[in-house]
């Protein structure tokens, strides 16, 4: 318990230092964060007897970056002249996976398809914290990706322990209550209100909403990690992080929350 | 063999006059055929006792063709002011891919993972055919998806025919010879630039280059799709086209040649 406490501290630190310097060195630790996290996802699915490719999720991960970082805009390259990039970016990296396949006798499908889930999965979705770092105006926002991941998860918990009653995913994670995710939400849509209050007065509503949004989808984030685990038949994806497992146990839920207000900020405020 | 004519026949026909029309017509055509495709690939996985969703392809490959359909410059949203709803597009596909699993009794990682290659494998790479149609002056490259695709096949036969002695691919498709590969590249870039002569005079060179390229990913197109179909242990994807298989044994190689040449005319060229 106190290695988890302490251990859980050092990550808070860290975490906010890498949110308040944003930009190109957030970009950096999310790269890394990325692969380390594939790492650790395709580490599960070995056990199940699926043997994904890492060079090609590193090679394909470092193009992403890459292209990126040479882009105009900084890094935006989700949008804008760099977006056809993105889109090749996919064909090139769902082609190499496939072409994985080459060496038949030695592989199968399941193989290539893991590969690629990975990479969009843990790849994909992490780059989306690196990029709303690099937003014009909006880079603050990257806090909202920690509140809707880390507010949810601890304001669930507590209501959970003093209302919980009614299970909500029994076979899933036995531990959860509806009780606790509508606490979740609450709390999260309170903490999110108050950052706006303090940090972008002209974005309180939206702060809200994302609150009321994240909430939800980092549920499902945490849900769907714990799925995988269940199937993979591992209770951790890493033990990197004494007392808090691996890299994708600790950011389950910040994968889902990142693209969705990324494209709240992007498609909706418009940014 | 008469009906393998036959039918054959009616298919070159029927895709020129797609051809011609182009815009959307081919844009529907595009969207039908996706949906055919996706699902002859999904009852190959069933053979491997690996169970994708349909209706979630469905509802993708359709999010995928309303929102270009419905944005600015006609359909064109792999770049622009539409592509940042691409890539949430790839995002809410993966997720809802991942939130089949909750049924967590019924379903495994392998069938998330099916539908999430089906729906880019098919449903996005055969989108960029609908998207060259649809390129204000550059339209008229549709043919060379085509030609890249066919002219090679045949020139490849033809080759291989006469002059075939050295296996390619022994275990994956045992009849195709090193001289029938070279072939299939040199009669399609003498075809490309023969289309370029007549069609195109500003970019012979483009076409030829393109001719090149396409010849070669045309081959790994159709290889992954034979690798697809020995690994589910089934000879054809379908039976739709008397003497020819499905939908995707007849179109494999132009799921690999549309991207190819759509991001050529795009980044190499910069419509």
């Amino acid at each position: 318990m106190k290695t988890r406490i302490i251990s859980g501290a050092v990550i808070a630190v860290v975490t906010a230092v890498l949110l308040i310097l944003k930009g190109w060195v957030l970009f950096a630790a999310c790269y890394l964060l990325s692969l380390m996290g594939v790492y650790e996802f395709f580490k599960g699915f070995r056990v199940m007897n699926i043997n994904p490719c890492y060079p090609i999720a590193v090679g394909s991960i470092t193009v992403l970056y890459g292209i990126a970082a040479l882009g105009k805009n900084g890094v935006d390259f989700l949008r804008g002249d760099m977006s056809g990039w993105m889109m090749a970016w996919l064909f090139a990296t769902v082609v190499a996976c496939l072409l994985y396949l080459f060496k038949i006798e030695k592989r199968k499908p399941e193989d290539s398809m893991a590969t690629i889930t990975g990479i969009v999965y843990v790849g994909f979705f992490f780059y989306h914290l690196a990029a709303i770092g690099m937003l014009d105006g909006y880079s603050i926002f990257v806090w909202m990706v920690m509140i809707t991941a880390f507010v949810t998860d601890t304001s669930a918990y507590f209501a959970g322990v003093f209302f919980g009653k009614h299970k909500m995913t029994p076979v899933i994670s036995p531990k959860k209550t509806w009780e606790g995710a509508a606490g979740g939400v609450i709390g999260t849509i309170i903490v999110s209100g108050l950052f706006g209050l303090f940090f972008m007065n002209d974005h309180i509503v939206d702060c809200m909403i994302i609150g009321l949004i994240g909430a939800v989808i980092s549920m499902f984030g945490d849900l769907t990690a714990s799925i995988f685990k269940r199937k993979m038949g591992i209770k951790d994806y890493g033990n990197l992080i004494p007392g808090h497992g691996g890299i994708l146990d600790r950011f389950d839920s910040v994968l889902f929350t990142a693209p969705v207000i990324y494209y709240y900020i992007v498609l909706v405020i418009g940014a």
